[in-house]
């Protein structure tokens, strides 16, 4: 039975678990406390992998843990991976009860670490805050369960549905605030998604620009004739900048190499990377946050073949005109009866711009 | 002195005065409270623009309001009209008080009806949520002041921007009820603006479907070169119908006047009506608020000359593409530095889309 205490605590955890958001890649978010007689007398979350998980952190300065309570927001597990596996930690300190707020999402081991604890008689709890949970984690989540990122596409435009002049200048539409958002969306995310053209046009940092501490996303970008300049700014930052391309130019890759590119060659499709191969590549690559910053051609064509999960729009309370480019280019949409259907998820002010986030149907 | 009660009470007089926000045209919303004694000894309202004002709906069936309190929105007119000064009704009935929320907009006869109260001996205060009671009214106050009307332009979009298809299909883009809120913003207008291009295309009635008294709104189509078909279906329906046109086709107008429309030459400015001309011609006809519902050329012009006083637009949960067509039209619009700035006032749910209310700076 769990209690409107086990949700207070569960609490506690996912907020330490969120401590972790930015830098807890390819692992997932997990915060953990243990509490005793109405005292927490542990707590602690994970903050990058190779380091502690997140009840090894908490169980750290408890010299006795016996008869408390462990409140995990994900399934301790059970396997030894480059640390040893948390079950046989929360055996060892002698808790004698815990509560999860969701499985391990990796349908091969989900629920063998509860199984664990069971056989080793402790009172096993789950699905406590589970949908806060799953919230925390949804890349890594996706990744497990289908061998791809969730994929979230930051847009923004004016109220007039542009997101730049037809000139292509766009700076700015958005406020400062609106901007310092898109940086915390950058830090959570796994890998920074955009086309070639974007990168033409304004040789992006595509990096993360926030206080503290941030293992900065993978910079991807679709290239699929291997148009890169070796002059791009973003191959100089620090973190890890990927090519994918059709082409097979070996002279052209190794000097995108030698300036510091990572280049993939993968299947074509219809003259254009295909971006089913692109998915299960990044799922490989084990991104589990995908952030799309592209124009719309690319938008287009995630959009059309529904590999966005989630629509991240920054509305600015200006008007453009219509000659401004707009976000979505979908040539094959010609008929009302064929609109892309959305459903509204949240609205917010961010500075003076609307944050609209929208998911598929 | 105003107090808590008096802002009470002039909140009831306030919900009573938007009883007539569809019917009192060219007549301000007007509410009455009569209160003695801590109640309230009569109510009214101005219903219909030739029937009685608020204080003598209010003062009807009481016998006796010697020494009552009388809250009205507006301040008391001291000028024989249509119907008696209400002073003067308000002095006979022997009230000892009279809170007004404001002032009489009209800059010529403002404060004189406060004044005649005061002369005989009324204890008179005037501000009373004077905020509200300014919304209520607004396009009475701007014509009032300004000799033009209040101007709201009506935009129902999907979320990338579009009105309508390549095709100019829109039915529809946004919910039931949306639209049903959209006949309500009809009903509450004195007139409807569009151009010719949009009656051409769809063929509008313009009229206001709700349930209840509707005076319905004048509709009025910008028509340059007199174009309007004689077939055109709103000639048919109760109300009147304008057209504003710089043509002087004395056969066309004739035919036009036959089924029904008025028509009236304006003068012309770079090939199009003068929206100056217009603005000063519909105060002319009395016209307090209009509501724009037109299409991209018209509402770029009237952005681009600063005519609009209100955007209030739907934003439904889809996308069209940019194929589609856009809002404004603004051919002049090259440079960011140009973007028209609004101010966002306001964001709520209409069915599964946004309402969102914008002003100019």
């Amino acid at each position: 039975m769990s209690s409107v205490r086990d949700a207070f605590y569960m609490a506690q955890a996912i907020s330490l678990a969120k401590k972790g958001r930015y830098t807890t890649d390819p692992n997932p978010r997990v915060g953990c406390v243990l509490v005793r007689d109405g005292e927490v007398i542990g707590q602690g979350w994970h903050v990058k992998a190779g380091q502690g998980h997140a009840e090894v952190e908490a169980l750290k300065n408890v010299p006795d843990a016996k008869g408390a309570t462990a409140y995990v927001t994900l399934e301790p597990c059970s396997h030894q991976g480059r640390t040893p596996p948390c079950c046989d930690a929360l055996i060892k300190a002698g808790v004698s009860r815990v509560v999860a707020a969701m499985q391990d999402p990796n349908p091969q081991v989900s629920g063998s670490g509860l199984k664990k604890l069971k056989v080793a008689g402790i009172e096993v709890i789950c699905g406590v805050l589970q949908e806060d949970a799953l919230a925390l984690n949804r890349g890594f989540i996706k990744r497990m369960t289908d061998s791809r990122p969730f994929v979230r596409s930051k847009l923004a435009m004016s109220l007039d549905g542009r997101t730049a002049m037809a000139s292509g200048e766009s700076k700015w539409i958005t406020s400062n605030e609106a901007r310092a958002d898109v940086h915390r969306l950058r830090a959570e995310s796994s890998a920074i998604l955009t086309g070639i053209n974007t990168v033409l046009a304004d040789d992006p940092a595509l990096n993360a620009r926030v206080d503290g501490d941030v293992l900065q996303p993978v910079r991807v970008v679709l290239d699929t004739h291997l148009n890169m300049p070796v002059t791009a700014q973003m191959a100089k930052l620090p973190g890890r900048s990927l090519i994918l391309t059709c082409a097979q130019d070996e002279q052209k890759q190794g000097a995108l190499q030698q300036v510091g590119f990572e280049v993939y060659q993968l299947p074509c499709k219809n003259g254009r990377l295909d971006l089913q191969a692109v998915m299960d590549f990044l799922g490989q690559q084990q991104i589990n946050e995908l952030l799309v910053e592209a124009g719309s051609v690319l938008n287009g064509a995630l959009l059309d073949e529904d590999w966005v999960d989630e629509y991240v729009i920054y509305m600015a309370p200006c008007i453009l005109g219509d000659q401004g480019r707009g976000l979505f280019n979908l040539p094959g949409l010609q008929q009302m009866a064929d609109k892309k259907q959305l459903k509204l998820r949240d609205v917010r002010q961010v500075g003076q711009d609307l944050k609209l986030t929208y998911t598929p149907l």
